[in-house]
């Protein structure tokens, strides 16, 4: 079902100085599955996380932001599929930090040393005592396993590496990512995580892990709704002798944040590649907004539009849906006489109608395709945004009709 | 497909002093069909009106909206369906004003005394040739065939009739609505119109049209889309012998406008009930938010997240997407632990969790059943709004990715 989305060789998949990976099996929804990963940090150079927004934000982002706001490190991360842990008030909290002290005394560290994710069904009490019994028994994995036991309704495990040289040094970047409904930004991915060799202060990670999520995990929407449990995390273990990045105005931070931003991109994109129900990949590229606030609001109005997807889904270049969303998207002084609309390279709208150039032929052949982009020019000023989505099918609702996580 | 929604006896549909109808086929997509509808006003006494805020806004929508300003008076309303000249530039607005020039002649009053409607289909020119050529051979209709003539996806006609006595006399209302997909406040429906023969000062019954909007066709959501077209249109002909209503604080504004309120309910929650693909109608009724608005919000964030609507469609009690949306609604400062949700009247989660009394058969009690009431209890304050939507289904998707209107 994903859109033009392949698994990588396993041996395409870096392992990061510093980081091990183990997996088991706490049968929390299936039996024989893995559905708990075990991240440990032998040594943790920096940290930096970002979090949903939602206000019914799950236990385990509650704990993780208690231990991060601590301060004492991080030395492993624990994630579990099959139950998100969210929606269960102080039992939920107390269980959370119950599996932060087991990992703790199996590791040895502190339990504000670890950090929990959980994802999966909402509302329901999470089986802890499963998840306790399975700790002990994890087995050493490689990050391909990991990307698998973290799946829920995702078809295809997603994951990416990159290795480069800066400033003649190697340093490399493993992430995996999991996701493919409820996914809207703040976060919109359920969960990611980026690990790296390379060696950062602090704060210059959490202000790249920030500014790298707005353009790539917080530019996507499979559905428009933001998850209680959504989490972008990046560690970085400073085993690379690459010298340390202490400040912003370093070109080293540039580079950094260059292969950072190209790497969640992926991850992000196949999410959305990976969306419930997915047939087509969609960008929405709104250009010359008066602000980047503007271009998104415009291009999540698309993005999200059932009529939009609906259109994309059927290949059928019922291009006047994509007016009606730009109209509602709430930019009260729009002047929809001054917008272009392209699908492609085609322009579809222009003085407030339809191009006298246009065909339905023309457009007929973009909406056949898998990847399409739609071009936007607000006419307004020099901001723009770029939004990634997903058509949407007759199985995106089998999906969740049948499917309770 | 509607869900409980049969229609009127012809003859419960009542005839308005001062109003004729007349229907004809102007084959605009489809042959030997009724696409257009004329209604003739011989005496109008008032008429308030509100339409669409998309930018995008239809010409005719804006041809009316200029019409109503000229404050010459409205004698007759032009409505077809098939092509909803909108998008259409300059060239739309030249179409629909011509249109209003030729229905003028026919019966014998100013342009600007025309108020024009279309819908189906955006983005394509209006065939105006056929929309001419079928004006002189319009019959006279009763309101059924009206109602009938204004659909697009619609499978069932709406229409609904009031008599009730006020101050001693019979006074009579009579209304029909068409839309089904593309429906979202702002406004919900595609087209409303109600006809009356009370007498009522013009500003009075704008500002009682505005008034029950909110509530009833601004109260709606089928999919989040809000439409190029909308418009809800009440007509007064001063025809019934109740005194003419000249003040707000008048006890015959306030019997007038309970009634009116009561048939614009009835006809919006008709648009749900024949919503694209409904299954269930369910109503969100948010209770003790800070400010209506607020409410709204919260009710707005429900009804339209396509998890919560597919959980619906598939009477799973998944009621953790429940309190999701809810916390993505947007209220920075809620207390989750103080909300309480309800599904009918099984209580679901309490103090950020599950309550401890809810049982998934309680809840799978309540899922089955083709209406439903969710209240969510904000424990803010004392504003409370109701919103009405309609589940999500695979044939909302295989409407929209089938039909092109």
């Amino acid at each position: 079902m994903a859109v033009n989305l392949s698994v990588p060789n396993d041996k395409q998949i870096l392992a990061i100085d510093g980081v091990q990976v183990f997996i088991g099996q706490a049968r929390i929804k299936k039996p024989k599955h893995d559905d708990l990963t075990l991240v440990v940090l032998n040594s943790v150079n920096s940290i930096g996380a970002v979090f949903t927004q939602n206000r019914f934000c799950a236990a385990p982002v509650q704990i993780a932001k208690q231990h991060l706001v601590a301060g004492t490190g991080v030395r492993a991360l624990v994630i579990n599929t099959g139950n998100a842990n969210a929606g269960t008030g102080q039992q939920g909290l107390a269980d959370a930090e119950f599996i932060c002290e087991k990992v703790a005394q199996q590791i040895g560290c502190q339990a504000s040393e670890v950090l929990p994710f959980s994802t999966g069904v909402i509302l329901e009490p999470l089986p802890v005592d499963k998840i306790v019994a399975a700790l002990p028994k994890v087995k050493v994995a490689h990050w391909p396993q990991a990307a698998a036991a973290i799946m829920t309704t995702d078809t295809v495990p997603k994951m990416a590496s990159r290795t480069v040289y800066i400033d003649g040094h190697k340093v490399h970047f493993t992430g995996i990512a999991k996701g493919s409904g409820m996914i809207h930004p703040n976060m919109a991915t359920m969960l990611g995580f980026v690990f790296t060799d390379v060696s950062i202060a602090q704060p210059l990670l959490q202000q790249m892990v920030a500014e790298v999520a707005a353009t790539t995990f917080n530019a996507i929407t499979v559905d428009g709704d933001t998850s209680t449990n959504d989490s972008f995390v990046v560690v970085a273990t400073g085993k690379s002798p690459l010298s340390r990045i202490v400040s912003m105005s370093s070109k080293n931070y540039a580079a950094v944040k260059i292969v950072l931003a190209d790497l969640a991109l992926e991850l992000a994109q196949a999410i959305v590649r990976d969306g419930e129900g997915a047939t087509k990949f969609i960008t929405i590229d709104v250009r010359h907004a008066l602000t980047e606030a503007e271009a998104r609001q415009v291009g999540y109005a698309v993005a999200r539009s059932p009529l939009v997807k609906t259109a994309f889904y059927a290949s059928d270049p019922n291009l006047g849906r994509i007016l009606c969303a730009i109209g509602y998207a709430g930019i009260a002084d729009l002047d929809v006489a001054a917008i272009k609309v392209y699908l492609g390279d085609v322009l579809v709208a222009e003085k407030g109608g339809r191009a006298s150039s246009y065909t339905e032929e023309a457009g007929q052949q973009i909406m056949a395709q898998d990847e399409i982009t739609v071009t936007i020019d607000l006419a307004r000023a020099e901001a723009q945004a770029k939004i990634y989505t997903c058509d949407l099918s007759k199985e995106y609702v089998a999906i969740n009709a049948d499917y309770r996580s």
